[in-house]
């Protein structure tokens, strides 16, 4: 097993390689090749099964949609041309601001 | 900025700290508060929103909303004792077997 | 074309009846057969992808998507022994009391 | 409490009217004014909280969560110019073709 980064931007790298790749070759060339609907809807579908694998008290299928979603969050951002870092810049700069407390005033409904 | 695995590693961190905190002094520990249920709901509409803000065409919009997915997966993971690190561990295991191209024989539907 | 009361009280009718049916002879047998968080997914899909429909602008997808909406929530509601006669009961309530103007205190985020 | 048909029937006949109004007298308007994408992402945000209700098993919230679900889904259709007839007509052809168990060979997942 990897580390955390290691396998976030080694999967980032991969997925941009395999955009442009053969459909019939590459699942993320297929999702390309479908266009942004497409890859939209399957991030969706991956929280929704998220979410009910959580509920539904099924640990071992809630490791594999989380990382379904977080594979599909990749591929959508690679489609939109956003870069994981940006993401993370984006968790630093709440974190950094005034720490998660920032987000207590959020109301969580 | 802080790289990809220092923003992810730290935030796992935080919020397993802040999981039994006082609710009205911090977001994570006000969700926890309130139940899986709701944390769940909440990555499940922060999903939603992330495909709308990518059909939209809001790039700003998708970069706070992608946030907000990693962070209630996060905070989801935690509620269900599931560590980062066990999905990152399955999306090696994926890439490992057989590259993404395990994946190109999955229906992209 | 049948007028909108009959189509969904002979789908609740008939959702009702295939509930118990041989799996094999009937998709809401097989749902209900696989379970509750399987019948819960599938709403919450077929949601995702009314979204997706509606913003990539695809008029007859949306058609067939919302019907898709329509008929998972009829089978959810079946599993959970909740006639859709609650559900109106409760759309009108909240017309009666004050209108859909009740709703305009609502925030609309 | 009013039957299947005339309540969700008066509900098109009310949004159509609310649509253009003063968003800041109805939550129809409201809604139309901030457009098309908050709109779906309201019936995604519905559907997710129903598929979370329904698995908490939390019997009223179902009720009126579905009753949310109904009631977006009809602005979006509303926002498309999709007529609920049209939603019905499709369901009424599936099930005239050959019943619910055309869905029959349609995979659960």
């Amino acid at each position: 097993m990897s580390s955390i980064p290691d396998t976030l931007a080694r999967l980032e790298q991969t997925i941009a390689q395999r955009k442009g790749a053969d459909p019939s070759s590459s699942y993320v060339a297929k999702l390309h090749s479908r266009g942004l609907p497409i890859i939209a809807r399957k991030l969706g579908e991956e929280a929704v099964e998220t979410v009910v694998a959580a509920l539904a008290e099924d640990r071992d299928e809630l490791v594999g949609e989380a990382a379904d979603v977080m594979f599909h969050l990749l591929v959508l951002l690679s489609a939109k041309d956003v870069s994981l870092a940006e993401v993370m810049a984006e968790l630093d700069r709440r974190e950094g601001v005034s720490g998660l407390d920032e987000k207590a005033s959020r109301p969580a409904e």
